[in-house]
């Protein structure tokens, strides 16, 4: 039975990726506590993931390439030296990184990349989510990766194209923008829309989340793919075998 | 310049189109009246549209096959005997049958067959449109374009998996059908929603049209693409290159 | 300590409110077991839920009047006969009889009938509801408190001016009328939108519940507001001071 | 006949309110040409509409004062200075200023004071707007009306309660505020949705407009109830008799 070691074992998602843990075949390393010492539980677990925080994450990731332990990162609010990081370390081990765990918005990365590249000029790209009253960075790690779909789905790259915020004599919207607005209130889970604004026409594409549930499910299911394999970087694609 | 005739110029597509062809390079064939005699038009005009009504297609397709004239047949409410005679006629004259003319549609079509496909087993799959409350049909012929998508990316077919009507004591809702639901209203020129609904999770697709301007605009494409085609059967697909 | 006798305590809604009584300051009458026997729970419990099935429900409501016992009853698809069954009962009970016991639901229901009556003629009320895939009725309980309140609005009622069926040649919308249509799928726990469609503009009120949590904390309130009350009707809208 | 002078009259509301004045019993004032000399076209008209632009507000109010003639301010983008303009005008003439002057809209404000006064702690509102790429600037007047009523609501203010821009760490979300979001893009005529999200549910009220021929309407509407009016500060709730 594979092991799973968690760093950010008391967050949210931590508590319900051990909870969650022995319905889908795994076992939790070192128990659901918060692990004081990230080497100590990268030695113990067979695979490592963590959604602790973007301070946490150089130290967990010294400590997972240490130990030679595979390790899925999704925590959100990361910077590119964070990002840096992650490419570093998966020349030693299995790295995993991503801001949504659930096949569902795996999914809609690939059909919104898609859609973007196939609608083309005169579609404006617009990337709206909502989430609880408690989370504190915005946009979320999911819109991020829906914008950055479609950013490639134009042949440019989110920061390039983003637009973050629209308040005050903004201006006509500027052509190849993808803009971004967030919402926060209440227990959300996690709705995602990206909306291909025409003219006379929208389409619109989006993910809602009950729970958290699907989350944990989905990164015990990376973790567990994970375990076991060559260094270098993975993506939830390959996990679900989109 | 090319000539389109339209069949139902009356109508409210019949009368977008005529007021937009000039715009788009075509010339709308002996004005935009009502055209008495299908034959009449169909000799006078380079490619017919066909915006009229069930009951008129035969006749239609008959004056378009003597004249070997190309059609695009617009016309919803369409019975498996009316998709009999397209087929029969496409045996002599090119014809494109649909049941939307929008760009944003065909996309989603294609991205909706994806979805189904990928996601598999587990994921309930739901088709909702409304209209203005002049349509006489349900669902809408575009509903039903996304249904036979989603049908087709599961490997069945709509007449095996759909469930049109939902009131009373249903049961439980059976794995691998389509449900579509219908609202009525105002002047909504047509929005469709297709839902993909997993345990905790939704995807959900759609697309909003402002007016019918759009699919003005794309019959008109459509009808100038066809123009001087070989007989046969041909798509939305293939005029917007998707 | 207030004892909650359940009807219905190994469904969904019943173990739900199982759980969640000890955090509300209330007691699970006789455990949350099946009863045998209903005439044996009413006189235990203080007050009583039922949330099993129309057809349990005379016995239920027979017990409840037996033993002077009040009761909350939340079970869904009820006829005519079940209402005239309700208003015999509270001739000697307390009564709370709702298709929705939550707060946001309730407060919907009151904004749907000043809606209905302040937009007047020329607008189109339609009522959309989703649920997940196991819901046996249709539509639920909740859409026909809200089309009831937009009837009332209307100065009608809902025997009036439902349309519930929308599939084949329907012809044009009927003024008046309002349209219900039903969604299923997942694992949703209960999304419903009201539509008023003008010429040119919409207004869209509608409810997302995110998990039956709201419905039980939602009972077992309305459960505790009714113990000790006189024989009468009750209604959510006075649990909840609205 | 009413003559009503446009403001702005070459830009998209004025020409549409130019086009729909005849059908509405109106007669429009000097043609429907821009007006070079504010006062003039002021002395000409039974009233005034102004659409143009806030730098062009003072201007237009003076000449009104000037020909005591009653004035329709519909002009987005308005700072507090412009607000003071408007006051300072009314005591001499009558005025009505509206981010926004469709009967939905209207009736949507009220329902969203109620809802924001009903529903009190515990739940946290979002206010969501969509509008064409050519919108220059955010969030949109009748998302700040919305924002306005939430806010009496609460028996707070805007300029207390506000939220405009949710980017990068932003922290928890603190309790009473009101967020705003805007998205651009295609031809939207304008979308808006208010959210109100408590502990797992939500309340969501919306608005849609299917093109400006709405406004336009309830533009004239307020002019014809306006003109002859004694001086004051009017609002839509009077014209439209919510």
């Amino acid at each position: 039975m594979t092991s799973i070691g968690i760093y950010g074992s008391a967050g949210r998602m931590g508590r319900a990726i051990a909870e969650a843990a022995p319905g889908l075949g795994a076992r939790v390393a070192g128990g659901a506590d918060v692990a004081d010492d990230p080497a100590d539980l990268a030695r113990k677990a067979d695979v490592l993931v963590d959604f602790s925080a973007p301070a946490a994450l150089e130290a967990n990731l010294a400590a997972a390439r240490a130990a030679r332990t595979p390790i899925v990162v999704g925590t959100t609010g990361l910077a590119q030296r964070h990002h840096d990081l992650v490419d570093a370390a998966a020349r030693d081990i299995a790295v995993l990184q991503t801001g949504n765990t659930s096949l569902g918005v795996a999914l809609l990365c690939s059909l919104v990349r898609q859609a973007a590249e196939r609608l083309g000029e005169g579609w404006d790209i617009e990337v709206l989510e909502m989430h609880h009253r408690n989370k504190v960075d915005a946009p979320s790690g999911t819109a991020l990766m829906l914008g950055a779909a479609a950013a490639d789905g134009l042949g440019t790259t989110l920061s390039e194209a983003a637009v973050y915020d629209r308040s005050g004599l903004t201006g006509a919207r500027a052509e190849g923008t993808i803009g971004f607005a967030s919402m926060r209130g209440g227990s959300v889970a996690g709705d995602h829309l990206v909306v291909f604004a025409g003219d006379g026409e929208r389409i619109e594409m989006g993910h809602r989340a009950e729970n958290r549930t699907i989350f944990a499910h989905g990164a015990i299911r990376a973790a567990l793919w994970l375990a076991g394999r060559d260094p270098g970087r993975y993506t939830m694609d390959q996990v679900l075998g989109l």
